[in-house]
């Protein structure tokens, strides 16, 4: 059934951050949106009209996540990387079963609908189980299992595993196409050129994204540079950048690299509260804007960066994006709003999220804006509303959250899935892993 | 009336960062903490008992503020900083008004008992609103009216008021000793070098706090620093650095500066939130840490660094501090909390606050502990409560707070004054502002 959305302040992201007062947004039966612009403009609907209080933008995408690693959060406390890999993650991982999976991944989706995340990028084991965890919570996903040579593991499994679970469900499925699947390439670090071009064609094939890691840690990939010059050089020469391809990371790029993305029209993830609580560097997140790639925001997975709030995220990208430029001006709140959307989206080559644009899929989130960071009203400037949006509310007044037009959350809490049963469902696994 | 607090977990903020089980915290009835420990090792009591379901902490301290600029919060967008200044915060300082400064005070002492704050250093104009405004909100402060040599204001008035403010009342006064007076020159750079002395001998004689701003910018004081070698120099010459100081932000500082601070006692203020936004650089915590410095955390303005979230500050330090240093392990979970709570009373030169000790302030924060962030409970090990309290839950779940034993805070909303009546004032005196 079609519907109707009024609200105050209705945040579209489009290109230009516009801010549309006295807004309404239209969503068709199929969970699309109709319509988005002002009241005035609005055609004629005698669709049923919720009247929202505050402000209505599009579902944040969160271009990188491990989610189910909700489990394993804060485990090893501030541990060094290699020791809490190899004394604490590793170890707890090769306990993981499959209910482990859906336990941390339903958790960690009623997290970021919470947050006002409705779309994440996932890469973990079992991944059947997170598109099962991500249709009980009603999120929307871009998922693949992990392809990695590590011992136990089987690269050339996982890539036949995920190429036949295309081939038999399709890239989108789902109500409101909320699963997309995708071949998760660990890492050049952590593969053979070979799987890397193995999992290029099968991509390419079947017109799926690829999801790689690329470039975090400083020393990671010394021996892919030695050989073959860059680890995104090694990537165009296996001919993954040819497909759709989303970079995660990407802190340690050459001018050339960002030049070969740039030319590719490689996706990049930027993770800048993962690369600063593990000390990996700061991407050049001026450049990358510069060349015009599209960047979306991603926490990476909880077990090291804590919780999965994006908006930290983009509150976090100004401040290094400033600080590394000596420019104050660099990231201003509109644009961090529209990396933590519309980018997104951009970044996993998605035209169908991201943005409330007629023809969209009408993933929304409503911010009530009683709180502190509102104080002064909505009758303020554009730029300061947005300010106020950006630098001081983020998650704390989400209240409401729709995907593909089915409200998700309400008033705080999942419309689908009770909070406290998952939490009590991820505590067990959790205590069986540590 | 004498009273005894229970929780699961209780966090001293001694030294160590003990995470105490089943822990008890008593109550005099002058407000300050009988005995804070394991409920084993508690004396018999006949007081009556709150029992709390979460965690226990100290309140934390907000060591650098200009609160009441929660009405301009946001006002001029993202300009670039001198612009800012020129177009928009002069202009509408210039307009302010003793109740627009006690409207805009109440607000943000009211959205950082919210968060778990319990004391601010203050720097701003009317500064007997501001005491009357805690006053009302329950909550503690350290403040000063602003010495500044600009047009319309008056340097040696401003030090006599300060000076003849503390004669009739004393340093502390109020229920608790809530209001602490200080001297807040501004800074070297706003202030001749005479000015700087009479601070010091007026702040000298009476055993007074002076609040300063020190080497935020790197361009600031370039002038001092021809003259004077650097400006921690100019003030140890001026006797300034003889008496309790806290120096705000301390970003450009030198060896010897970090040496002569370390040698003279000076608290610093460390604003990572704020020298990011306005792309200020990025002070050497881990040095000044190494020099055994005192050092606390502050919001800085929320017109700049927009909410009075000293949560955030204290993620953001850890990530700073990680990346400039490349150090994952440079500032671990307890250490963050610890720069919170009793690293910030110590910057302020205050040994009564910031930790849940016998003797000092029953000044304390109750979060709970049903979110997300403790979704795999609290019988984990101590280091990972730690990692899930500092980094993944932060201010969330914040829910009840004391100010010198009195109840502040209860669910998540002021005991004593109406937030939406204090944010219909601020409202009304933005609206004039802008
Ligand atoms: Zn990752
Ligand atoms: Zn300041």
């Amino acid at each position: 059934m079609s519907s109707r959305f009024t609200a105050p302040v209705v945040l579209p992201c489009d290109p230009a951050c516009s801010v549309v007062r006295d807004g309404v947004v239209d969503v068709d039966d199929d969970g699309r949106i109709g319509y988005c612009g002002p009241a005035e403009a609005a055609p004629m609907s005698a669709a049923p009209v919720t009247a929202l209080s505050g402000i209505l933008l599009p579902g944040l995408v969160n271009a990188h996540a491990h989610s189910p690693m909700t489990l394993l959060r804060g485990m090893g406390g501030d541990l060094p990387l290699l020791r809490w890999l190899n004394e604490i993650i590793w170890p707890a991982e090769a306990k993981l079963r499959a209910e482990d999976v859906h336990a941390g991944m339903v958790l960690g989706s009623l997290e970021m609908l919470s947050h006002g995340v409705t779309t994440s990028a996932e890469m973990y084991f079992h991944p059947e189980e997170m598109a099962e965890a991500v249709l009980t919570t009603g999120a929307r996903v871009v998922l693949g299992g992990p392809i990695m040579d590590l011992p136990g593991l089987d690269w050339r499994a996982m890539i036949t595993a995920t190429g036949r679970w295309i081939d038999a469900d399709g890239l989108r499925f789902g109500p409101g196409e909320r699963i997309e699947l995708s071949f998760a390439a660990h890492s050049a670090y952590m593969l053979p050129p070979e799987a890397l071009r193995l999992t290029a064609e099968a991509a390419a094939a079947r017109g799926a994204l690829v999801q790689i890691h690329v470039a975090e840690a400083a020393d990671e990939d010394q021996k892919q540079r030695v050989e073959f010059g860059s680890v995104p050089r090694l990537l165009d020469e296996v001919g993954l950048l040819d497909g759709r391809v989303l970079a995660a990371h990407a802190v340690h790029l050459s001018d050339e690299d960002i030049a070969l993305f740039a030319a590719r029209g490689v996706g990049v993830a930027h993770c800048p509260g993962s690369n600063g609580k593990l000390a990996s560097g700061i991407a050049r997140l001026a450049d990358l804007r510069a060349a015009a790639i599209a960047v979306g925001l991603g926490t990476d997975g909880p077990a090291s960066n804590d919780d999965l709030d994006l908006w930290e995220e983009l509150q976090l990208a100004a401040m290094l994006a400033r600080l590394s430029t000596k420019d104050s001006t660099a990231l201003d709140a509109p644009a961090a709003l529209l990396l933590a959307t519309r980018g997104g989206a951009a970044a996993l080559g998605r035209d169908d999220i991201g943005a409330l644009e007629a023809g969209r899929w009408a993933d929304m989130v409503h911010i009530e804006t009683d709180g502190f960071a509102f104080a002064t009203g909505l009758a303020v400037p554009d730029a300061q509303l947005l300010s106020n949006l950006v630098w001081a509310a983020g998650s704390r007044r989400v209240r409401d959250v729709w995907v593909a037009g089915e409200q998700v959350l309400a008033d705080g809490e999942s419309t689908r899935t009770d909070r406290r049963k998952a939490a009590e469902a991820a505590k067990e696994s959790a205590a069986r892993l540590r």
